[in-house]
């Protein structure tokens, strides 16, 4: 038999798809459950989205341009404008999903063995693309009792060495929620000028900043050009993860015409989807105003419920939609598989995402959970009982 | 300024963008292009695959499994079966197109440094998914005179290392249009097996074999099994490029399983053109028959029009819709250039894709062109004519 490569052997497992099997199992035997793994939200895509692609004339589904549709480019940089970042359509390369930038970020800035430093925990993919790209993960371990705030910057001068070409953070972060200010990504900003590094930030939450915070890019740091790469996506912005386009953007362009290179080997990011998500730039802002509302309510129900758990540790996000909480368990995959397979209130139970797979130092986490609140208020009311009737009986 | 990647600054750039802006600037100045160099047909998607995602009534456009739907793949696994090919929808995963799945199999067989051996000429974006892959393309050349026929098998033994783990080979052939022969495949089959390497062939092609010939697909080769690996898309079939939906298909359950985890990765492949792929899995016979009648005039047309050409020399397609041209030139990239640049016929032009770029060994193929026929036969013919006014005045 031929064989597998190393690299395809040590890709990681998604932390989530361990579970599904038991999901499915579950679901056979009837019970209901409550879908608190995924960041896929039942939010509705906005319908100006939907319409245009049902409304398009075409009659050859062509390529576009490897690069994305020039029209649809100039309008995502006139949507970058009305968030206080200034760039031009040839900064922006269109991709298949925020996915699909991050391996062509990894791609044009790092080969064989390079290091990438990382906050974790961190969206676990994170690793796929490194495992895939040939690099090594560098881990600097942010804390849930510090809301997983920027660890101190000598943390990450520590890790340095001739090897390492880039710090990715994201901004605000799966599976942390945690959002960055201003001064922590100063203060990034000087690590990577005085190191020769990029700053990779993968900001695909951007819209989701609560409590009045608002999202600072790293495009908006001035001095920061050569250095600056961002990542982005509409799947959730608008709800749209199914149509898989984001984009990389930077104002280095030696580092666009390589990811360029890199996108034209593929050919095209996918025509409809563009079409539906040139569409969705012209989403009211009151779809934005109602979401939002959504999400600060689940997650104020979310926190609140978790909070009543003896127990129970949780950090307070203040962006995106996953939280990350302390269990009172020794392991949080096997809790989370138990809950699967032999545990239900009423004929319910909730599928919850172990933490392991968000570190990448290994044994770190796993006493913890990511819930990603992508459910109706009511929903999770119950899920968290749920998971507070569980730990009632639970042994490890 | 932090430094690009060696294997960035390695990527080669795709052979038809260099003439890109000469091609905007002769617009510019009024001048008429045909469009031979790239394989984006004039041919009209099937009306079903346009409307499905015009009818369908989703409000949240979600991912899908990462291996693509179960419906889908079961509808694909339907498909082979009537052409021959005995699989389950376990042995597909759905892909960005035919690109990603060629991605998939690279990752998951090789690693850095490893070799796979291509018949060159060969799809110049394998140079492009090889370099991204850190793997290195080891060429055996097939002749103009033998139509792009096999090599010798013995060849291709002389090549092989410790480090070689697949042949590639496309079929019928972008660029050359050779459709390989049962004969061929077993050949080929043999010395996988004997060498313990992966088979791997591109057949996005598959329905397009002409002259009653039938296309023999590596997976309806028996014993193969474990080495074979298919890649298949929509974008040639259907005229529908820009869906970007493909797959890898393979009876090896440890190459599926590894693909997996990449697809995992990247989370999903597009949901709105899953569904149109779906709906074109219905179009009637009558289209494709239609389509080939097409095809098969217009290569007549363009083989009979260059053969009139004193000097030019050209290789008699069985399948795809390209064909690769002997010109009485020593560098047909400039003459690619000049025709864009410097030359017209009554205000029109033509642009080719110089067949430099479609070989890996340096020097090679430096006087071929590639043209695809995907315009209508009044158009071939004058772009040939073109072609022919062209030469008569041509110096390097
Ligand atoms: C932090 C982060 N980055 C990137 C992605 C990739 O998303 P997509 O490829 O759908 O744009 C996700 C998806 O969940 C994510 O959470
Ligand atoms: C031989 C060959 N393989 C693969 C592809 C990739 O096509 P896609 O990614 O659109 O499926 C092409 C496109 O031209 C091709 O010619």
């Amino acid at each position: 038999m031929p064989t597998i490569s190393r690299k395809g052997q040590q890709m990681p497992q998604s932390p989530i798809r361990k579970l599904v099997p038991f999901a499915e199992e579950a679901t056979k035997e009837g019970k209901t459950i409550y879908y608190l793994n995924i960041g896929q939200p039942d939010i509705k895509t906005p319908q100006i989205a939907l319409d245009a692609v049902k409304t398009h004339s075409l009659e050859v589904l062509a390529y576009t341009r490897s690069e994305g549709s020039e029209e649809y480019r100039r309008k995502i940089a006139n949507y970058y404008k009305k968030h206080h970042i200034n760039l031009s359509h040839n900064d922006i390369i269109v991709t298949t999903g925020g996915s699909e930038a991050l391996l062509f970020a990894f791609g044009s800035i790092m080969d064989t063995d390079d290091e990438i430093i990382i906050p974790e925990p961190f969206y676990a993919n994170y690793n796929g693309f490194s495992t895939a790209s040939g690099v090594k993960v560098v881990p600097v371990i942010s804390k849930i009792e510090d809301n997983f705030a920027l660890p101190p910057i000598e943390e990450f001068e520590k890790l340095i060495t001739p090897r390492t070409k880039a710090i990715l953070i994201c901004n605000p972060g799966n599976p942390t929620g945690y959002l960055y200010s201003k001064e922590e990504i100063k203060k990034l900003a000087h690590i990577v000028k005085k190191h020769n590094l990029f700053l990779i930030a993968d900001e695909v939450y951007r819209e989701f900043a609560y409590d009045g915070n608002t999202h600072y890019s790293v495009m908006q740091e001035e001095g920061l050009e050569e250095h600056a790469i961002m990542i982005d996506s509409v799947s959730k912005r608008y709800s749209m993860c199914g149509a898989r386009i984001g984009c990389i953007v930077s104002k280095n362009k030696a580092l666009i015409q390589t990811a360029l290179k890199f996108a034209q080997a593929r050919l095209s990011p996918p025509t409809l989807a563009q079409i539906a998500s040139e569409a969705a730039l012209e989403t009211p802002q009151s779809y934005f105003d109602a979401v939002i509302e959504e999400y600060v309510e689940r997650r104020n129900t979310l926190i609140s419920e978790l909070q009543k758990i003896e127990g129970v540790k949780v950090a307070n996000p203040k962006g995106a939609f996953y939280c990350i909480a302390e269990l009172p368990v020794k392991n949080s995959d096997a809790f989370a598989q138990w809950l699967l397979e032999h545990f239900d209130v009423d004929g319910e139970t909730v599928m919850v995402a172990p933490a392991g797979g968000f570190y990448s130092t290994p044994g770190v986490g796993l006493n913890q959970i990511r819930i990603a609140y992508v459910l109706k208020k009511e929903s999770l009311i119950k899920a968290v009982n749920i998971i507070k009737e569980a730990l009632k009986v639970y042994k490890d």
